[in-house]
């Protein structure tokens, strides 16, 4: 059995302290948060204890493991923390939205072996899976383009928007990991970004974008587009495609029943697309969470780590200065 | 050029010249109907002559062909004198209501060598006949089962009712048809029928059914199901499912375009069936006389004949016969 | 917490096992099955006692309800044993294959009270259910026409086969408790069944069919074709269609992924249907024990109870005749 | 009737022919065409005459209009001698690949009041122009995010590379033309480009590029992206996406018919794409000759014009500017 301690008990947390506790070979030990109503709560619902500070989570001998799902501003402390204590880590997106603290995490940690997961969950969804797959063995032939449109059902509220770090550090991460997901050993080199601030007035206040497109490419040539928007009034919209010299595969949308419906005006209706990642996301965060377990026990490496945090954040950063200076980047991954 | 002769200015006659007209290698010459003024305009839109019995129409050296489209019962009537006359017919479905006179007809033409096509336009659809060629080449190894669906959007007025001989005669006469052009050589042997009035307060007048079901058997065992709507609110509904030992094919519904919609209930949203056999089957219809055109070309026998449209009235009549007795009849084909 | 004993450890035996395990009211208490060493596995996996006798695990004071999942012979033993013991009772389908047995069973119980749930599980998909309450609230208008397609992906053995009561009363019966389910409080009064054996020589040994085809007539008017099959090569083919008035509603099938490929020769291509009933209906089955548990709590009937085993079988029973007969059959529920 | 000179007798200029001859008040009088053999047969076909000279097709009192489907270079020529001479021109895009040389055309004609359509056929479009009134009638609400897949089925000659004025003038210049469609009064302001040559040595050969990606930005806001391949595997690829802040329509592919196939590997299997512009845009080239016509008839401008087919110019312009700078360009129209 596993032990861990959850780091955080917001509405991530929660979902995590959950999936903890519904896995056969983990057990949640303990839940620290800020807010110790949240943690407290959280621990009694799922039979842990709530403890008042990190370093009574972290460095006790009884975790095997943590699980940040904290505020963005405190992954590198905890990550810092978990890894001189020896604790296999698994930390939610991003590391952090200031690339010089991820860089001093970086060299904190370093020379130190425990695993270390980053919460990309989008790479462990069955049906982006395929799209990797598909590229990987070449069922699609060379891969040439690959386009994502990646568009959340409603716009978050001011104080979310204050503290994300903008639009691409926040939403379109997960695009740019995804990307390199598929992509795989081809790494991206260049990125073109446009932000707009179209319908969102919480959005123009915290000068963030509402609305973005993006054009990437690879090492190898490789042609990326992505699109996001925070509203879509058709639910969480979720689309992978990637076009190749034999052909193309697309991870399409995903509706909570499988009804369609005809009337005198409309055929073949299906239902708006999943509402949000917790639902749209519920397998990839439990399989997830499967692989950090398996990682742990098997003594290897997650398949997504600290690195992919890493460069999923340069790519992000390009980005601003791209849409700033309006011309493409390239990136430097140093 | 091909010459031919039009019986028949309604609807379907209308349509019928159209077709001809534009046909690069026939020629509307004559065009009869009941009704005077019908034959006047239809000749008048197509460059042709109207004429005011059916022997000027048929009898006439200039003609090389006739094509039927007036009511049913005049059908054998024409069919007679323009195998005496020596002509290629093109008859609309059904031969006759009654197979007594469709029996006298067979032995009136019995030994005249001209060609004879039944409009069994369903026959000459591009997506219902890759589910034909699906069986022949044994794409799904066995035929087992066979469903059509075959609604219609609205229901038809008294007066069409009244003569249309009954809903499994005017209507279900198609899927009795489209189903033994899918099993090729494997007859029908076996139908039970099953006929209510639901909602269609005209069919009630004309003691008739407004929707309907039907189970057949072929010789080989293919189980086969159709059922029927005067009403759909959706459109056409024409769908045709074949299903065997290696797989499925169907042949699905139509939309005037291609769009989809999504909005806040309802995502892929197609637009409804193309409304009537008209549009529907307007690809088929045009090549149901490409088809009769190249037969008399080619001195061959159309693909779909005097037989078919016997055999299919035959079903028919014991569907009548199974829906009264509440029992499963076996069809006699002599 | 309501402890649980289940009867029965087998396959599907185990999965109700593990349900019960992941409730987090439920506790599974005891295993019985005549196989000890069945027992003993599942108890070991789920934290259970494995008992020796059926009376151990039904009557026991700790048990406050039974699970009944084993040979279908033992079904209605079981549920009178539960019944006079005071516990509640959930019941595989179906309560046994001999109408005598089920009748002489509700004598038994007769005046007992206490919650009896039947497992037909596709009450309870999401997606059926939204057929059943588009009928329900009228979104479809009247409902008139009612088609279930029902294939299992492949055949079992013979040994399940000689088990099983036949086609109609071991698969279709799920199909025809469908079908009481959407129609609601408008019984079924007719069927017309008709049985194929085609392709699967261990059902021709069994002298059992492999295929069929069922038109059921409601008493509101409602034409209902059901069609099965022992064998779909693309998956375990479920899709309801419910036609009415106003409009269409189709349940149906469901894929691993939302993945679609596109090559040389096809586009849009989807994977194969979910395998078998565990996968395709593990939310199914889900949702129907917690409706067992929710019934249990609350002290109500659940709401698929013993009438709708018997009423099921009522049905597959006349089927049967019907298709000795060759005619269509009235069904008698007294 | 309208009596029209045909100019250009390749595969474009035959289609053309035949559309003009059946178009009930349209006649195909003259045939030019550099290649005297193109001209003689096509005009053969078309009962139609050919000559040897432009001036003989064009500066002719029988003729009303005049149809440019010649080699690109050509269009000014003819556009200046058909609108001195009065006549209404049909001309295919794009107008020149020198934009000096459009602008001098421009000048030449300036003041002459003769109807002059560009053939952007896929304005013309049912299911492209659903998406139009989509964004006109405001059904999606404001129009956030438009994107166009524009996917050849295979790469042309070197021959036509040579001559085609590079892959943004050739194909992107539909898409920006179809953008700006569907635009409407709202201008695209600025571009970004991005070209690669992934596969097709004979794109390498000819410099030019086989795969692009683009943004686009409009006045209002919108943000555009396009993506463009010479070979799609699974046929022509022709999708136009419009995201807006009430919904999304999708202009879809098309396949030659209805059918969907199942097998043991996949299902819900359509036929790949219909295969290239004549067919897929069949009913589009129609109704595009259908528009001159009507706009010649009604003496009104027909809806896409010379000054269209200078704005989709200079665009591609932008866009080689952008793609060479790696920098986003702003249009200037003047």
């Amino acid at each position: 059995m596993i032990n861990l301690a959850l780091m955080g008990a917001g509405r991530i947390g929660k979902m995590h302290a959950e999936i903890i506790t519904a896995h056969p070979e983990a057990n949640l030990q303990f839940v620290y948060d800020v807010n110790e109503g949240f943690a407290s709560q959280v621990a009694k619902q799922n039979d842990a204890e709530a403890v008042s500070s990190p370093e009574e989570a972290i460095i006790n001998d009884k975790i095997n493991a943590i699980l940040i799902a904290s505020a963005t501003p405190t992954h590198t402390q905890f990550i810092t923390m978990g890894a001189k204590a020896g604790k296999a880590i698994f930390c939610e997106k991003p590391i952090d939205l200031d690339i010089n603290k991820v860089n001093e995490c970086m060299k904190e940690i370093n020379g130190i072996d425990v695993p270390i997961q980053i919460g990309f969950n989008r790479r462990f969804d069955n049906s982006h899976a395929k799209v990797q797959q598909a590229k990987l063995n070449r069922e699609i032939g060379d891969l040439e383009m690959l386009i994502i449109t990646s568009r959340d059902p409603e716009p978050p509220g001011l104080d979310y928007l204050n503290a994300a770090g903008g639009f691409f550090r926040d939403t379109t991460i997960h695009d740019f990991d995804l990307s390199r997901f598929i992509l795989g050993n081809d790494p991206i080199i260049e990125v073109s970004a446009f932000g707009e601030n179209l319908f969102d007035e919480n959005a123009k206040k915290a000068e963030d974008y509402d609305t973005a497109m993006f054009v990437l490419k690879s090492k190898a040539g490789v042609m990326i587009h992505i699109n996001n928007s925070r509203r879509a009034v058709y639910g969480y919209d979720q689309r992978v495609e990637a076009f190749g010299s034999k052909g193309m595969i697309i991870s399409n949308n995903q509706t909570p029943t499988s009804v369609e419906r005809y009337n005198d005006f409309s055929t073949s209706s299906k239902e708006p697309a999943l509402h949000f990642f917790i639902q749209r996301y519920e397998q990839a965060y439990r399989d997830q969470f499967n692989h950090f377990i398996e990682s742990i026990k098997n003594k290897c490496k997650p398949s997504v780590g600290f690195e992919d945090g890493r460069n999923a954040l340069l790519i992000a950063n390009a980005a601003y200065e791209s849409n700033r200076l309006k011309k493409t980047i390239e990136i430097n991954y140093e």
